[in-house]
């Protein structure tokens, strides 16, 4: 029997946090990039051979290899309050945390 | 050596798919709604034992138990161009389809 949240919080929009891209496995970058390009309406953003970035309206897809990036997804946030962060190269800084299922999820905090 | 993507797309946002949804698998729903729910600035939409749905403030993330529905991500889009569109209880219309990577990705018509 389904039953509705309990104790449905009603934030507005603005107050929530937002996921700001979603990492999928994929075997070939290139060859992912092209078909999403194909079959979507969807921006390249980057790609190179171990990664490739691609805008939707309203969230980004990353395109990763499993033995370069682990499949999760970004949520902005301070990544400070969850451990050391790490700076990557273009400035932005987050910690990988695990949902209780095991799920990767990356604090993000932009520049 | 990375390459900029060669034939940069200048498509509008407004112009682009919108993803609906990305579905994680998780093994307890409850559990995950929670954890979710106090861990991050997050609306939960709905939740029984076989899923939940809680709200971003850019897209939602579905909990779904994997033997219940593949992890998965939704585009809004015409699922008639895909194949013969299943018509869920809440009226909407769907086809799942595989990127080449064998990823699941549901092309969703609301209602």
């Amino acid at each position: 029997m389904s039953t509705e949240a309990k104790t449905p919080e009603t934030k507005a929009k603005l107050q929530l946090d937002t996921v700001d891209h979603v990492a999928v496995s994929v075997k070939n970058v290139q060859e992912t990039v092209e078909w999403y390009s194909k079959n979507f309406d969807c921006t390249v953003k980057y790609q190179d051979e171990t990664w490739g970035l691609v805008e939707f309206a309203n969230i980004r897809l990353a395109f990763v290899l499993p033995e370069q990036h682990p499949p999760h997804f970004a949520l902005l946030g301070d990544p400070a309050k969850y451990g050391e962060p790490k700076t990557h190269r273009d400035g932005t800084r987050s910690v990988y945390v695990k949902d209780p299922s095991g799920n990767n999820i990356e604090i993000l905090a932009l520049k």
